[in-house]
């Protein structure tokens, strides 16, 4: 396999932007050529969610190298839902590696500004388990009610959750402060953090990263430059939450992260610092877990501790992450590499204090089903090798063989998994929704609607009945148990000899 | 770069399904898995055009990897318009060239026949430019006006015109007669063609591929197999006619043959036989064209002469091709190639009655705006190199430079270049509707819509007006140009002198 550098790279500045979805993949371009010892390049790869839907935008790839002046030159769309930038990365990894192609530009964009938040996050929900959404549930829905599991699991209570989620928005909301590039430039407090509103318990709107229009360009070459492609690596993850194996980590970034750590030689020790797909900050916490950065919860102390902030041993996100330089989806995956390689640079976008040999690069597809981990080297680094010990996510099964599909039925009672109460609601569901991940009597998992909000708690027994094409529940309260108690006293007692007229006494001899 | 093989190749049959589109990818990869030594895969790749609007479906790359059981997997979704199986195959080419994955399973597929012709040719027609579809261009419309500039470029006659298009459209039904997977399986007449009606001048119902469902797999594998991808290249074409220069022929074909036949060391002569994006039976023609087969303008004597039948010298799409076996758009792609490898296999799928060793797939994105050329050989093959000599399509301009957005302005007058009367029209317009690429005086083009359907011919002369975001043009007919005649006439004779009252009198003193 040849090996890959990285030329040019370059973004458009992140937020609203009145810019056409083409014109803010030229800017990007034009950014990254800027930059670029290369001028010339072979093909396009273009990395975008869903333009179709967002802007009315098909045929996106020709679009573009129309737009560029490049027509004629091969040009390909990549997508793998929020992570779409990254896939455009990885085939074009591969396309250079194999000598197809010597040199290859990587655009990541999209728009979205333009729709209401209700028809945007629509359109973000689409990616989610059909099932799932039937219940109402959103990307902040599921993403709280792994936020619930991770805080019950870790045993943190309701306040030091806050207090480290709180940490992570501060963190990277002074990192975009100084990132001119940053859709949000101001720092935020303690206070403002805990004045904002819930969207989706325990996740509040400062726990959620904004939508964003903007793109971002790398050029990737066969040339020898000062930044190098030294790993990288891509895994999948069950589309519904009730087939995962945990709910407190994904293990499409695990198999990811194997695989880029085996290609490079390197342990999770030997990365200077990381850019990662914070669209919520429990997920900041989760990525560096899965990453080995840190062990499976311990990511909390590690950001209350300042290890991950600008000054910190492992700076996370010194550009502000998604959280605050903000997600235009299928641009995240590619702005995170320019990142990455401004900071190994110390171009002047870098906000790094100290000089960094080898960064890493997470990107997140959907609820954690479609993720990539790039690390990028400087080319004078020492070679740093055969550090990597696999840690090994358990084995992915290789061969297909279509999955027979099964009704989902499930008895009528069951326990509370995880749970959330959603406030920002899609069309059709008014707020407050309580939602909840229910395990049956027979051990399966199903999404159901909650009839009321209160009582929620993990663990706690409900009821559950079928409604068309939802599953819906009802906590067992404990005047509900009582009641139940007294039914089965009842039941146990014999029942008095009858002394009423009976037919049966009319019948006897 | 090394060398890609094919393994299993499979299909689902083409046509109406009650499958849903993840069921018709599983079909299509236990097919393509029932005849391949290899059965363990380290990745997907998926082409697909768009499952977000067709179904619905986001996210599909991991929903596809849950359905096959392999959850954990890579799963990439590649999408360039309607060759996104093509695409996606050209992508996992470079994956498994490069080294990084050793097997890959490509699926191609897409599910349409559950939604109304209106709404699917809606969503078909997104491929389009905007301004071109302001105006009620559809896909079938922009055929059309193609067909009718090739007729004229050749001197055609419009009988013998027909007589090709019904050539092609027979042929490829009795080949699609002979094919199990093939949506129509009867053979069609002359007296059938003739009597289909017109979709938009001079292309008829029989001259356009159907609305399908279906799905294809193929799993290319850096292990030797008895095929091998010897020959791989895409190129793209102007998303508008406006900025074309050729309107019979396709540049984004030219380039991507010119790269597969350099990499192969092949010259056209040595093709056995070749499936080609036959989405309108003009298309099958011009590609032959494109792909060197025969000179420009000769692909229709080629066909009228049966060199293209099942028992001709260069057997073109044995399959019956997307005419006849049907145009899932995202499947065509994949479909192509596993038609090429059993035929090249002489496995019981094939319609070929000669042995074959060397065999081409082309597939179209839009209207000609991104394609693909693939040519398989078996590598029984002797070896045949050194034979391609470069025709050169004009050189591609490499460095990104975006084109400055300029208003699309045009004088009052102008010539038709090409014109079609679309008689299925999209959602707003009523049939008939004239449309016409029109020359203006400063020699820009623009597309236009007729205020009326009589004396269209290319070369005429017509006035352009703008009415909101659309052109109207109206012919000029024999009476309107007399009367300009006697207009001119008129001014250029000089003024009586003055006999009345004037001002200018009055004040002379």
């Amino acid at each position: 396999m040849a090996a890959v550098y990285i030329a040019g790279v370059g973004m458009t500045k992140f937020g609203k932007s009145s810019q056409t979805l083409a014109e803010l993949f030229c800017e990007a371009a034009i950014s990254a050529l800027s930059s670029s010892p290369i001028q010339e390049v072979d093909a396009l790869y273009i990395g975008v969610m869903n333009p179709e839907e967002f802007t009315g935008d098909s045929n996106i790839a020709s679009q573009i190298a129309d737009a560029l002046g490049v027509t004629g030159l091969p040009a390909l769309r990549v997508e793998t839902a929020s992570s779409a930038g990254a896939a455009a990365l990885h085939a074009a990894f591969q396309a250079v590696a194999s000598g197809y192609y010597q040199n290859v530009l990587v655009l990541g964009g999209e728009k979205m500004t333009h729709l209401s938040t209700s028809a945007a996050t629509r359109i973000l929900a689409e990616v989610i388990d059909k099932q799932e959404r039937q219940c109402g549930a959103t990307m902040p829905a599921l993403a709280a009610m792994i936020t619930e599991r991770y805080r019950k699991k870790y045993r943190l209570s309701h306040s030091r959750l806050e207090h480290i989620l709180c940490q992570v928005a501060m963190k990277n909301h002074l990192n975009g402060s100084r990132n001119p590039y940053a859709q949000f430039q101001q720092p935020i407090t303690e206070r403002s953090y805990f004045a904002s509103k819930f969207v989706s318990t325990p996740l509040r709107l400062y726990d959620c990263s904004p939508i964003t229009d903007g793109a971002a360009a790398v050029i990737l070459t066969a040339e020898k430059t000062d930044a190098v492609i030294s790993g990288i690596g891509q895994g999948t993850g069950p589309l519904n939450l009730r087939e995962r194996d945990s709910f407190t980590s994904f293990r499409a970034t695990q198999i990811a992260a194997a695989r880029a750590y085996e290609m490079a030689g390197l342990s999770p020790k030997e990365i200077d610092f990381a850019e990662v797909h914070d669209a919520f900050t429990p997920f900041e916490i989760i990525c560096t877990e899965d990453l080995g950065f840190f062990p499976p919860g311990k990511g909390g102390n590690a950001v209350e501790e300042g290890k991950t902030s600008l000054n910190g041993l492992l700076p996370i996100n010194p550009s502000g992450g998604l959280k605050s330089r903000g997600h235009p989806v299928g641009a995240s995956g590619v702005a995170q590499v320019v990142e990455v390689v401004w900071g190994l640079r110390r171009s002047s976008g870098t906000k790094l204090k100290r000089e960094a040999r080898r960064a890493l690069a997470q990107s997140t597809g959907g609820l954690g089903t479609n993720n990539f981990v790039t690390i990028v080297e400087r080319t004078d680094s020492p070679v740093v090798k055969g550090l990597w010990k696999p840690s090994s996510p358990a084995p992915v099964h290789r061969h297909p063989s279509p999955k027979q599909p099964r009704p989902l039925t499930v008895s009528e009672e069951g326990r509370i998994e995880t749970f959330t109460i959603l406030y920002v609601t899609p069309d059709g569901f008014l707020p407050p929704l309580a939602l909840a991940l229910v395990r049956d009597r027979q051990g399966s998992l199903v999404m159901a609607q909650g009839e009321d909000i209160s009582h929620l708690k993990i663990g706690r027994e409900v009821y559950l009945r079928h409604l068309g094409d939802r599953y819906l529940f009802t906590v067992k309260s404990h005047l509900t148990k009582v009641r139940e108690a007294l039914k089965k006293l009842l039941r146990s007692i014999p029942p008095l000899p009858s002394k009423g007229k009976g037919p049966s006494k009319k019948e006897t001899p």
